[in-house]
């Protein structure tokens, strides 16, 4: 698809353009306050005068070649338009005109028939039912929604499944003075899709970083190529992805997909491809805005210099909530600010270094210059911001912050820069900054702690991600007759048959049968029904435990034979003890497919939901870092005497398991073992249940 | 103290004025650019002209009653100011100069002589080492920091233990047009201290939402006085205490108070007083000039009116984060809208009323007087803002928000107007917000959703903390020998004492006496070692479980025996079995005094530390609730076929072990119960530890 085309015309033609409309007038207007400098063409099938320009009556009577053509007309006469279009030679088109999709089957009928001539055609189209897009790197702005100026042109690509958003991303992000590359509003996406703007946006030099508003990730397959492209550009992603909430999350069937709601698994994939999810659109911004002033960040040991105390603390508990550590100064530092903090304050991180500076200017910027060569340090937030307002003699501010900026741009480490409270950044800050060099400030504390966390995490999401390319697994046939449940017996066999630990089974069909059996694995000995179709064994009377010899095995095996009438056998395995059991399922989501839940069994799993969840696929280190993750990851560290896990082995069976469960292929449903028991060294599945399509 | 006095000066002297004094200049340009109608005196040693008018040597010289004297002279000379001042009847000072306790030992020595002087001589001190107040109601401004204008008067009382961030959140209230009634920076609080203003604040009838920022609650009882007055006169208030992070929290020494970080503690305090907790300066004001504007909201039931499905499917995100509740619309309501809405959009609660809203300006103001009549909605949340930039011609702006204003006013149910994002209210906002009544704006989704679950939350916090007048416990002499670590055997005793249910139990000194306990209670028992000044009974083998008869009981004692040389007997007692077990801890906080820690056993209280606390007195109906705010409560009903708790009778048998605990008066320093085992409507300690102070 032209989507460099589409992105850059050197001329456009607004087809529908009409003194009635406000998109038609705002549409022109953004075009011509911009800076588009090539032709714009008003097409009207009256022809006449239009925003006081001549218009003509059709794409036809345009003597000149058209690049895109941006389409305002009614949702009938659209397809005519494209069929016209196509005819002379115009491949992109933005089509701002609604009433399809998004109003019934009827205008999903008229979207199909114009996505299926753009296919046929070659045609790039944005929307139906977007306000376009604007391309601020190169003054291309065909927009049908007012642009308030100033128009200012950054590193931020913003791809928004919202209209009516865009307008307040576009504000927010002006009074952050943060400059966008590229803004679309998608519109339907019966063409051009979020995925295919990010494709372009990994390869625009302009861009450093993507901004998402996300209400629904269409194709995941696609959004992961994407996203990984991003990665091995070094181009953060930062998305707030709507639909947290339970409304919007459906309930799944199988045991470990009840546990997993729609967004958990969305919130598991964007980690794992390295996409920073935000909550809110300051979030959004003021992120994307620090990872476009300074890129990825080193690491989480921050030093804080702050004229303030008060300041000071609040950092030192969003720091905490950040996962950031303000490690203390090295005893060189603490010296050398020593000579530098009035005798009232105190060298620490983070740094206070007092509200002398309302008498000596240079005080805030000589103490970052000393904590910048602090060995111990990974960034420094630096606690300042560009004045509001233009004193009666600006010079000296100017002076003042031109020595800041000298001083940042010097610094070994990253320097960010953060303002206590989130206001606007005003047109003489701005022109502070611009002149001056004084980086990008981050909105507040609030916003700010949480901006220098998401880049910090991004770094080490990248790196992870980059270190570990999937592995696929070799697939294998999937068994005979798999379809249904299957129950314990036939589920762990083939586990076993893999080669993944499971406790011994033998299936007894009398009791002659179970007392050989129980003998065979030596007392203790469990018994359990073996029968398929069934759901909880327990519930219905079908497990015996700690049977201890031979007569015991017996009784049990006729109770459980009375209790189950039809039933394929009895189960005898010998019965183990101690350790920790977890829960260990694979799940297929509608859109990500195998999901891999583990956690904690008992209360844990049942009432605290405690699981970590990985979209496949997975390897060991992936896993061990979800155990991590866990509430009760204490347990299996060994808490009060209790054996420690060794977690490289339990990381190891798991990977397996989910490698086994990919290699099913496609008929797979759900593989859910539980337990797993750890003790010590030994993992060991308990039970299992397998679930095919 | 004369507090109303302090405020509300009719005459001022800057003692201490000097051009050479940022601080000097500023005071006396914020006396005269905000409207201080009575004289200033400017007081300087060497007289002269200052700041452009004549001087006075010293307050003597002054041949007017001053009511305020604004001291900035050297540490050293202030107590000489203030005797001047107090021998001329002058009995109000705010002291701005710095260099009293913050900076050691000798500057703590003068502070100490100028409250011994103030409490003598019947003086209020504001400071030292304090900026000063705005008294933005009477427009009176004795303040050192620039005050940048406008200053907005409004309902919001604002007190901040710093003043660094007193000019942040000045300038923060601005950009979110909310106006202040008094802004005061404390500084030492060598004389005058929050709760003294906060108490002003209550009775002050220019105010009605007081905000604070707190670094430390120095006097919680004090504190705790002035917030129930607060309450009382249903004015909230809002708080952002800092000090949350594990580095400012201090490590208690008994076992539930590990479990218990300080700021825990005050988190429980603050909840049980009604004041809203915030987490950072945006929320702070937003949430106070919210319930500001619109006083306490009614209920968590919201009808959500925007133009935008972006927007909407955000705020049911976030009503979800804040336990706020959107109900479908009653059928009525949605045939009406029905009518209103364009056939393209969805009528749904958050209703999304389409961008049709840029073509008919008076679609969301229809649609939000349809949703104020909706029978189950207790609050509207409308999506919207003044506009940020003067059009051409102002006039429709005008009467679009005139008309929007008179609808919010006629609604019958509270209306919450929320922007999307949070930039500044321009002056043309504020403009058009004052002329035409359009309400506040809380600002952004993000902390706009915050501000009203907040608003909501404190209505609920009220009506409880007002319904529940402290009930006081009788006082008991505490019991001979209160000192040291009472093992189980004399802390049951006592417990039993008071009537609490504990588990029978008989002191055995010999295997035939504890036979003898053990045939009288039925089989099996528990046998215990009885030694004072032991931990953990059952770490050094001092406790045998589930013993059968006789001769296990004879084993058990004399393993028991062998296993703790110096032990005062073994405890025999009925083995109990099945329940859940509760940990109750009631243990002295250095700040708050006896705290309650209430919280399943095992691995919810070692590896969860899932507590929930509250600061004594508290009753059976507030420790209900504290049950259910447990992440294991699903437990105490019933999981799995498990037995559910009565849960009124375990807060029953709680509230009464709090109210023992109290009324064992100032030498307790904690009671533990773990485990108290609860079986259906049965309750019974099954051990305890007491530790006297």
């Amino acid at each position: 698809m032209p989507v460099r085309e589409l992105f850059n015309p050197r001329s456009i033609a607004l087809v529908g353009a009409t003194d009635k409309s406000g998109w038609s007038i705002s549409t022109l207007a953004n075009l011509r306050a911009h800076g588009f400098p090539g032709p714009v063409h008003l097409v009207n099938p009256r022809g006449g005068v239009v925003h006081g320009s001549p218009a003509v009556r059709s794409l036809t009577e345009i003597s000149e070649p058209v690049d895109l053509a941006y389409v305002m007309v009614p949702t009938t006469a659209v397809l005519g338009v494209l069929r016209e279009g196509a005819k002379l030679g115009i491949r992109c088109y933005v089509i701002l005109t609604a009433g399809f999709g998004e109003v019934g089957e009827e205008g999903a009928r008229l979207e199909a028939e114009i996505s299926a001539f753009a296919a046929e055609n070659g045609l790039t189209i944005l929307g139906p039912n977007g306000n376009g897009y604007i391309n601020a790197a190169a003054g291309i702005t065909p927009y049908g929604l007012p642009i308030p100026p100033p128009l200012l042109r950054g590193e931020v690509g913003v791809v928004l499944q919202s209209g009516a958003l865009a307008s307040s991303v576009l504000a927010f992000a002006q009074a952050r003075n943060v400059g966008v590359s590229l803004l679309t509003s998608m519109g339907n996406e019966s063409v051009l899709t979020v995925t295919d703007v990010i494709d372009y946006l990994v390869d625009d030099p302009a861009t450093k970083v993507i901004a998402l508003f996300l209400e629904t990730i269409r194709n995941p397959a696609e959004f992961a190529r994407v996203a990984r492209r991003a990665l091995e550009a070094g181009k953060p992603i930062v998305a707030l992805k709507i639909g947290r909430s339970k409304l919007a999350s459906h309930t799944a069937q199988a045991h470990t997909g009840a546990l997993v709601g729609d967004d958990d698994v969305i919130d598991a994939a964007l980690r794992q491809l390295g996409v920073v999810r935000v909550r809110s659109l300051e979030d959004l911004i003021i992120t994307a805005g620090l990872l476009g002033s300074t890129g990825p960040l080193p690491g989480r040991r921050v030093g804080v210099v702050t004229p303030s105390g008060g300041a000071s603390e609040i950092i030192a508990d969003r720091a905490e909530d950040e996962g950031l550590e303000l490690p203390p100064f090295a005893p060189e530092t603490v010296a050398r600010l020593a000579e530098i903090v009035p005798s009232f304050g105190t060298v620490q991180n983070p740094l206070d270094v007092t509200g002398y500076v309302l008498i000596d200017r240079t005080l805030l910027g000589r103490a970052l210059e000393v904590v910048t060569a602090d060995p111990g340090i990974d960034l420094i937030m630096l606690l300042s911001e560009p004045p509001k307002v233009a004193p009666l003699d600006p010079a000296p501010a100017f002076a003042m912050y031109s020595a800041s900026a000298q001083r940042i741009a010097a610094s070994p480490v990253p320097v960010v820069v953060v303002s206590n409270v989130l206001t606007d950044v005003t047109e003489f800050g701005r022109r502070v900054q611009q002149e001056t060099g004084f980086p990008y400030v981050a909105g507040g504390i609030e916003h700010g702690m949480h901006a220098i966390g998401a880049a910090v995490r991004w770094s080490e999401m990248r790196d992870r991600a980059l270190s570990r390319p999937a592995a696929l697994p070799r697939a294998v046939s999937p068994p005979p007759g798999a379809h249904g449940v299957w129950a314990e017996h036939r589920a762990s066999a083939l586990l076993a048959s893999a080669g993944l630990p499971v406790v011994p089974s033998e299936l007894a069909r009398s009791e002659t049968d179970a007392v050989a059996a129980a003998e065979g694995f030596g007392y203790p000995v469990v018994l359990k029904v073996a029968a398929e179709g069934l759901g909880h064994k327990s519930d219905i009377g079908g497990v015996r435990l700690g049977l201890a010899d031979a007569e015991q095995v017996r009784r049990a095996y006729q109770e459980v034979v009375a209790a189950v009438p039809s039933l394929d056998g009895v189960l005898v395995q010998p019965q183990r003890g101690g350790g920790v059991e977890l829960l260990v399922g694979v799940v297929r989501d509608p859109a990500w497919g195998l999901t891999l839940a583990v956690g904690l069994g008992g209360v844990w799993v049942e009432v605290l939901r405690d699981t970590a969840l990985r979209v496949l696929p997975v390897d060991a280190a992936e896993i061990r870092t979800a155990l991590s993750e866990l509430r009760g990851t204490a347990l299996l560290n060994g808490i009060r005497g209790g054996q420690a896990a060794d977690l490289d082995a339990v990381a190891d069976v798991v990977a397996r398991i989910a490698a086994f469960a990919e290699s099913l292929g496609d008929g797979l449903e759900s593989l859910e073992i539980n337990p797993l028991l750890v003790a010590g060294s030994r993992v060991e599945a308990l039970d299992a249940l397998v679930t095919w399509r």
